[in-house]
């Protein structure tokens, strides 16, 4: 596709600027940047407005409309978080190793942008803000494709950004929007590897194996998080209760919510007991293995499905195994690499967990739900990474960056 | 394929023991296999000889046939790394960051291993003993590919390697060649994402693009370097013509040797009749630019895809430039992201091309035949990556590995 390919190479050719501004220019432009979205939020609103009358004419759901529509305090939010990247560290620059080797060359080891960074995303206007303003940070030039439902906002929020980085001083093409939001765009992108560095898919489970199905341009998965928590015998069960009440219900449809709790069959009925208890409050849905549907009326059983999904919902399967042994094989048939948790008051218990379970974030005696980039202290994030190639993890500003090496010699040869 | 397949779940399986095994476990599987190699060497060398024989018959050139040919001291030589790596320090189980969060979480970041790793490759056995023994210090079961030109041999090394870790306590997974060298068998590889963590094509041009196009697999690309050696207006002239001599000619056939020298104009002709007189040693052929083909009758016109492509012989192609700026932009089009040098007495230079060239290893007054693990100080490498993501440079023990984050808490939610 032309049109993709001319976005790849402004692309190309603002980050060529971009990577050799100073943290000074860059924090200059965010600062703008984060101005000129409150200045002219009227505008940003009245797109808005656009696309939620279109939704609501297409029939999305409340859910979709909710995550669709702006406000001003969202506006105010998101710009307070460009605010704090400005503050933030710079992620370019910095030396993580470095020698003289006995020949006398001198290595560097140093944080470089990775170049260009394209995101799919679907109908969130706010990550056309947060990425973009991330992929600035960290000296990328950013190509972004949201979903159709939200391209009137997407546009009017990118050109924003645009403007008051060009009136700062850099290229406008540090951030541009893909506006074509056909299925051909998407699929251009993932094979555009002259000018894209990293390809990053946030969304759904769809939207992500479609990117890793299709790409020939690096990715990094994110997203996908069916997690675990395994409530050990010697469990604390009031803990465990609490644990399992906030990984389920503080945000039902984050990535890092627990989607599936596995208890120890010699607790599994005292355990069930307090953890319905705790559900009940929430009228969450809970479906389970045979051995839980016999203990209580309310609980359908769960399909083979059910066990492989993410509900992203207030739904939640329960299953009772013989022993953690068990527990860590099921983690490992049916988890997504994500967050997974142990509650245990048991020593070996613990260490066992945390050498076996193979996930970006193994916790014990914790809730899940503090898989994010702020919660580990990294700040802002692009999303969470369940892949185990280059970041695991939360994807924030220094996971956002590649390195080389610089070699100063004095006529070394070999 | 079904037989893929069943190497992707063996290995698998073979991984999770060999992910928990301690560093001692694994490095006595390594000087068991060592020691196998050795006391085994007539049966590979029978094997090589099915090979050669093979290989001669069809119509293979002497260098490939050199590549291919194995000898006592080469099999020693393939031992004497497998012990190095023995006693190299272990690259599983290191903290790199830890801190205490304000609500009371310790949070670790410790390496693990990758998974499996796939490695496809041409024929080279000696890469079949390397690569599985990397992987295997790395924690992770390795499943190899090799060229069909060197079947016999690969299967003799495996089936030795195989059977030396089985008796030491590990799994003979751990190891596994696909035997089948069809173009089915790559491609299956490529798209078997569920067993496969990390596939590495390590070879020509032609099958790192092959892999790149067709993996949905990770990918880590390797070994493509069309690297440069610019000359600026400054240059000490006989440090210039040593380094670019020793860039060409001490290992032609190796992806970090110089293909291409960029002479500033001011220094041009000057800077030529010592480079020629060096390369005219070993009879090195020099494609020029018009300018250059101007100097001396010796030279030929270097067409387009000269200035693009990698000899890996006794080739150089030779252009005048105006200045530093034009020699980054040429490097910025034709350079491969691997190696590029700059010979100056110049700081400003010095640093504007340190700054402004992207690529892996970016050299001032050195060879670019120093980006080799070994020369780094990282030990043995399995190749050098020219992407951005995850491993750049030398892919050495610690560039095979991947991280997570284990998580202690007490009770804490969010």
């Amino acid at each position: 596709m032309d049109s993709i390919n001319t976005l790849g190479k402004n692309a190309r050719r603002a980050e060529t600027v971009l990577s050799g501004a100073s943290a000074e220019a860059k924090n200059a432009a965010l600062t703008a940047l984060a101005k000129a979205l409150c200045e002219k939020s009227d505008f940003i609103l009245s797109e808005n407005a656009v696309d939620i009358e279109n939704g609501r004419r297409a029939g999305l759901s409340e859910s979709l409309l909710d995550r669709l529509a702006l406000n001003p305090e969202r506006i105010n939010g998101i710009a307070q978080g460009v605010r704090e990247l400005a503050d933030a560290p710079d992620p370019i620059g910095r030396i993580s190793e470095g020698s003289v080797r006995p020949n006398g060359l001198k290595i560097s080891k140093i944080t470089v942008p990775l170049g260009v960074i394209a995101v799919i995303y679907e109908a969130r206007p706010n990550v056309t803000a947060d990425a973009a303003s991330l992929c600035l940070k960290a000296g990328s030039a950013a190509i972004l494709r949201g979903g159709k439902e939200a391209i009137n906002s997407n546009r009017a929020i990118a050109d924003v950004m645009r403007e008051a980085i060009a009136a700062a001083g850099l290229p406008a093409d540090c951030i541009q929007l893909v506006e074509d939001t056909s299925r051909e765009s998407a699929t251009a992108l993932m094979r555009l590897n002259e000018y894209i560095d990293l390809l990053i898919p946030r969304g759904g489970a769809g939207l992500i194996r479609s990117v890793v199905e299709n790409s020939t341009v690096p990715v990094i998965e994110t997203g996908v998080g069916n997690c675990h928590i395994y409530v050990d015998a010697s469990a604390d069960l009031d803990m465990a209760a609490d644990i399992i009440f906030n990984a389920k219900t503080s945000r039902p449809s984050v990535c890092n919510a627990c989607e599936k709790v596995l208890l120890h069959r010699d607790i599994a009925p005292a355990a069930f007991e307090k953890i319905k208890a705790r559900l009940d409050e929430k009228n969450v849905k809970i479906l389970g293995d045979e051995a839980i549907c016999a203990m209580s009326a309310d609980v359908s059983p769960a399909s083979q499905e059910d066990w492989e999904r993410e509900f992203l919902d207030y739904i939640i399967a329960i299953k009772v195994v013989n022993d953690i042994d068990a527990a860590i094989a099921h983690i490992g048939e049916y988890g997504t690499k994500h967050s997974e948790a142990i509650i245990t008051s048991d020593y070996d218990s613990s260490e066992k967990f945390l050498a076996r379970v193979d996930a970006a974030a193994v916790y014990v005696n914790a809730s899940t739900r503090f898989t994010d980039g702020g919660e580990f202290g990294y700040g802002a994030e692009i999303g969470i990474s369940t892949q185990k190639l280059h970041a695991r993890g939360p994807l924030g500003l220094s996971q956002l960056t590649s390195f080389k090496y610089i070699i100063r010699g004095n006529g070394q040869i070999r």
